[in-house]
């Protein structure tokens, strides 16, 4: 046996692992195929981070916001957020006898979505105050945690968290190693993702904004608490995503990530900054992989006059199918 | 000449100015004199910020949350942004000439402060819509701007923001440097705050939570904008202030300082949570360097029962008489 050539010969392979591994390293995008998008979003960061590139954006000044349903994780048959209310009105019935008698709650409790639903608006809203109002804010924060340890998503048979999007998660890393702080702003309810962000994201609470509802504070045997009240306080949708992005961070961002026409008004506004700016949507056109969506759907609509829109004011638009390897980290 | 002897006399003279720096920089809280409060605050930062301490919390829920009226800058005659809104009234009556004939703005026209106030909270809000509400959130960050760089205070000749506490700026820094977020909770206009924070306490807009007017999203000549709208969003006082934490930054502050009855929920909401906590107020007791007041001031209020719940739930109290070795940074 040569053992000198042995040892050669496993320190060229070692050396080969390394350059792999380390060729790896190389790109914070792996899951992004290479395309008009991936280029356009790194030629944004390179260039706005550059000491002395005409482009320098100053780090305080780095926010990006990405909306939640349809662009950080799935949103697909109804929102994720849907499937807890009804989880929730469900284990609240025995408390509700007067359930079985009422819509939306008595089709609910058949196990007939559409017919709950079939009330639009109103019947959403009243499930959402039965199941996310009524308690402390501690409570909420418990019974989202724990519902988020045992539901299972209808058609992938997993935790709803495990259905975030590997290329996006790659993107927030990629855009705070830059210095960038990330921010979710979603019509979803506010108080509904703090719990996860942090865990799932990266994203701390105080770098989260939604919708929600109006909490009170009282004095409960002595201990001070916020109640949850059956009141909307504040809708971050469509117009409504530059007022909470004003309110919340107070600034404009540099960034924005959108997915439906619920986003239009928040890359608009972010497009209206003066220096460089990036609007990015993402569209569902992967059947297979994910769910394929546009102008028709209830959820996430992708109008033709959002593409025009996209097309006309020079936003990226991020084909599913085309510009992304992998859609789910558990894929690979 | 003995140049041997005169060198080795300026390196002994340079090297006790060195000793004085770094003496210095060893104390930074050098503007508090000696005494149980200075001492609360060190103990706390030091308990919570070294490793393996029984009570160290983790980076991420270092939040410190700070009153702005009082408690980082001073209140007296009146609220500042008072001020603020009666020079806007003033500059604005040209394009109202109604004005001088309707109260509060005739009397206020005229300088008549006291009558101008009469009309207590309706008033004041009167007042208040006139000059924050009607123009963009990007002309009144202006306006703001503007006003600072020329109004001064009536008793010091000095602009508003040389009002601030040096022994508060320290502190702020004290904690930032010992890995803590610092969150400004005042019952003060949000909006009339983010546009100085930063440059004043350190502290990003991000980080500011206050009162507020709705905003409303419109496009002006092709340009998305959000227009003030004369209407009470959010009063981030009293019981508003734990909702105005919760909404803005999702977690429960480790630290609360104010100095009114105004932050007595916040210091409840602050101490109710698990682990340790500090919680601290401010007492104007020196009419010679900024004001004494206390129980009957209309601004500021400190109340019997504030000081009552102070001394019965362990909460430090600042004496600036005792407490402080200077207010402000102009004195030393």
């Amino acid at each position: 046996m040569n053992w000198g050539r042995e040892l050669k010969y496993s320190l060229v392979l070692f050396g080969l692992c390394l350059s792999a591994a380390s060729a790896a390293q190389t790109d914070p995008l792996s899951s992004w195929n290479d395309g008009s998008v991936k280029q356009a979003i790194i030629e944004f960061v390179q260039t706005t981070t550059r000491p002395g590139s005409p482009q320098f954006i100053a780090p305080a000044e780095r926010i990006v916001v990405f909306d939640n349903d349809g662009t950080l994780w799935a949103e697909q048959p109804i929102y994720f957020q849907l499937f807890f209310a009804m989880d929730r009105v469900k284990a609240l019935a025995a408390q509700h006898p007067e359930w079985e008698s009422q819509e939306p709650f008595a089709s609910l409790l058949k196990g007939n979505l559409n017919a709950a639903l079939a009330g639009g608006e109103s019947a959403i809203a009243k499930i959402m105050m039965a199941s996310h109002a009524g308690m402390t804010t501690e409570q909420f924060e418990r019974i989202v945690k724990d519902w988020l340890t045992t539901a299972k998503h209808p058609r992938f048979k997993r935790p709803y968290t495990d259905l975030v999007y590997q290329p996006m998660l790659e993107l927030l890393g990629y855009f705070r190693s830059n210095g960038f702080k990330t921010f979710i702003v979603s019509g979803g309810g506010i108080e509904f993702m703090r719990p996860w962000t942090q865990a799932v994201y990266g994203i701390p609470p105080e770098q989260v904004i939604g919708s929600s509802i109006k909490t009170k504070f009282e004095v409960h045997e002595g201990k001070p608490v916020l109640v949850r009240l059956p009141e909307v306080n504040f809708v971050d949708d469509k117009a409504g995503k530059p007022v909470g992005i004003n309110s919340h961070i107070g600034r404009r961002p540099a960034a924005a990530f959108g997915n439906s026409d619920g986003d239009r008004q928040m890359l608009e506004w972010t497009q209206a900054g003066d220096g460089p700016r990036l609007m990015v949507l993402v569209h569902h056109d992967d059947a297979t992989r994910e769910w394929a969506y546009g102008a028709e759907s209830k959820i996430g609509t992708f109008s033709d006059s959002l593409a025009s829109a996209a097309k006309k004011q020079g936003w990226s638009v991020v084909s599913i199918k085309d510009d992304w390897k992998h859609v789910f980290a558990f894929e690979k």
